[in-house]
């Protein structure tokens, strides 16, 4: 787990430009959270590296990017306008309001046990809770109104009028985008199946509690591959998938010891779902679902096509079979995923000298910068300023010319950077500068020539 | 002007899975539009060369990636609140709905002129209208209600109650993420004025006549760089940043014959600006407005300052004076640049043996796939295969092995791949390939071993 506590890895965030409270100076708005310079960078690493490997290069995928604003039918045939609800209820007594599903697991949480929910209905939920008097969090009264479910998707309208007829909703997930564009993409690039369809994009949930610094938010990011394939062969698909996932994070340097890979049981499955593995990593305030890899069967397609009235069939062009695909799902939340990278990466370290610091030990394809170009002197910047901008062509480079040099370390270590290079007073003659690993601290002096190389060798991914 | 016409760019940016129309299985959603598996990766390339140029490689700019969803005093402070509406008119007789500005442009248009509305009030075009006796475009009589407001933000609620404590709205513009980040964006980065704050997101305007396939639409993705200078060397930064605009363009190769920079008459700039440039391209429609280039003087920070109560002044850190910092703001939409430049790329082309063929002539860092590889029968696979996979590690890459391979190039031609590489049954012999140049139809042929070095030198930007 992180030496760092959540409040510490919130500060840090916030004193080294990663993460922002949004709005602040409007003293915010509750659970929105603003990526600033730092993370910004870090988070499009984190899109890349999961589209390199997830799209671009798997042979059998390719990608997209669907609009956030759909046709409300989409939501219908989803099951989202139906049933994807929150059951809430509210203290008789003191009127606070409460997720029953939480409301069960937090009071069990707290006394040590696990409970799991999901799937309960409301009638059991509500019976539960009256069976074991579990008591109001704010008010210690154990007394709630039945259950009311909720609508998790915002609403918006267009066009000029507020009625029903043109209200629509913030997609509360990408996949559906994916879905509907099934037999477009199938038909543009003539993939055979099995092919696979990745988007990365916003998706927004009014969630009652959201929380945990940007692991919970009411806006979030996505990353989502449906992987459509011949049914009988989905489980085969699914270990697949599976294994390209844990692939994924070992080679991003991702701790195994702070990720377990949890299967449904079979009484956890959704009805359609042949198979689910949870993959969860060790937050610093508990375990905390980082990816979603589901067998959705052909339910998605099945839905879209009953709703819809178009075929969403497959024809097989060998044997002219007709049939609609079953889908593998692993689905990733771009936020979550960048702060489990975070937490994973941020140390406390003590030195030989006694002295501590903080280093964040992320892979270098994540780091914001991969180099920090630092002159020993004001006097050096023309010659610092030259190495900046022939480095800056090939990847991210921070300028740095302010503070001692210890300092600008430091603070380096903090954001990451893999790779310091002072330019001293010895550069203009030798054509030399030092460079500095993040990790071992320890310094190279080469050839200005050659540190592009020896950089771009050391951020592969 | 590109020799497609708006339809035929539609029709082919559906066929070859650029653009599709959004949600189409439900019969579409009123102008909205979903980027397929060719459209996605060209629109990230056009994102990913500004952000390079305009964020990574400017030596005064940094990035920031803000909240959609924002705290509402932000759009009371900005001016969206008030004054972000249309001027709808109804036509008494027939109950069609107008903006009434364009009611005035379009009239004139037909008849040959050109009339700018900019800045008039809404009793100035309401006699207008009147004393021109223009006519409703749909039933021809000239009898119109008065002007009534229509606000353009997109509202939506947070929370569990539609009441308008949690009303919010879904921005309008990406600029306010950066204007109230000012200074946790200055402070964190250490940066001294002049410096600058780049983003690229999604932004939302409820359009009365949104239209023109992808050229304006109700959800679209900005691209905004917030300069912040000294008071006094605005105008200044404002010439650098417009000459870096068109250097952009024309590094990027877009046919400066369709290329226009319009600079605002006095009458025409807002009230706070010093100067305002418009950058517009020659669409088949028409000119329409790419990149605004506007001096906003201390205008947005001193309206945040005075709505929050926060001091949003800037001390400069050799003589502590305090100052309101000018912004130049460089802002363009990435849908729209991506349009101009599938315009401009677009060809027919007639070949020696009389022949045509359509081929998409984009600068390669653009195009979708650096380039295709082709065995000339599957009995090829395994090296064509290999190649790809080598391939693939460096840039993204397309396998293409259906078809004679005439047809392979044309379909490669019209997606825009600079390079295909075909693997032929000499290929295992002397371990080499034939690569054909998308503009010139030459083809050479170089070992394997040297392809991936050819390529990368070509595609720079």
């Amino acid at each position: 787990m992180s030496q760092f506590t959540m409040n510490e890895i919130v500060s840090l965030a916030k004193m080294r430009g990663i993460v922002f409270p949004g709005s602040e100076i409007y003293d915010g708005l509750a659970n929105s959270w603003d990526y600033g310079p730092i993370g910004v960078e870090m988070k499009n690493n984190v899109k890349r590296a999961w589209w390199q490997k997830f799209v671009q290069q798997s042979p059998y995928n390719v990608g997209l990017d669907a609009a956030i604003l759909m046709n409300p039918k989409t939501w219908v045939a989803s099951g989202h306008v139906g049933g994807f609800n929150d059951p809430l209820m509210d203290c008789k007594h003191c009127k606070s309001r409460f997720r029953a599903d939480k409301l069960i697991e937090d009071y069990f949480k707290a006394h040590g046990e696990e409970v799991v929910v999901d799937g309960w209905s409301n009638e059991k939920m509500e019976a539960f809770i009256k069976e074991k008097e579990i008591p109001c969090p704010e008010c210690g009264k154990s007394d709630f109104t039945e259950i009311r479910q909720f609508n998790l998707m915002f609403k918006t309208f267009q066009g000029v009028t507020e009625d029903s007829t043109s209200q629509l909703y913030l997609r509360p997930e990408t996949a559906q985008g994916i879905f509907v564009n099934f037999k477009n993409v199938q038909r543009t690039t003539r993939k055979r199946v099995p092919f696979g369809i990745g988007q990365i994009g916003k998706s927004f949930r009014n969630e009652i509690t959201p929380g945990n610094f940007i692991f919970r938010t009411r806006e979030f990011e996505q990353m989502e591959l449906e992987f459509f394939c011949e049914p009988g062969t989905d489980l085969e698909w699914f270990a697949y998938w599976k294994d390209q996932c844990k692939k994924w994070l070992a080679d991003l340097g991702m701790t195994s010891e702070n990720l377990r890979f949890r299967d449904h049981s079979p009484e956890e499955l959704s009805h359609y779902s042949n198979a689910t593995t949870d993959v969860e990593y060790k937050f610093p305030f508990g375990w905390g679902e980082l990816w979603g890899i589901a067998d959705r069967t052909d339910f998605d397609l099945t839905q879209h096509q009953n709703v819809s009235g178009k075929d969403m069939r497959y024809q097989d062009p060998v044997t002219h079979e007709k049939y609609i695909p079953y889908v593998i799902e692993p689905s990733l939340g771009a936020d979550r995923m960048f702060l489990a990278f975070l937490c994973d990466a941020l140390q406390h370290e003590e030195l030989e000298n006694g002295d501590t610091r903080t280093v964040m030990k992320i892979h270098p394809f994540l780091s914001a910068y991969k180099a920090a170009v630092l002159p020993l002197s004001k006097k050096l910047s023309d010659q610092a300023e030259a190495v900046y901008a022939d480095l800056a062509q090939s990847f991210n480079v921070d300028y740095d010319q302010t503070g001692s040099i210890g300092k600008r370390y430091r603070r380096q270590d903090e954001i990451g950077t893999p790779f310091c290079i002072t330019v001293d007073f010895d550069t203009q003659e030798d054509q030399s500068v030092t460079v500095r690993d993040r990790d071992t601290m320890e310094q190279v002096r080469m050839p200005i020539d050659q540190v592009k190389n020896y950089i771009e060798e050391r951020i592969k991914f």
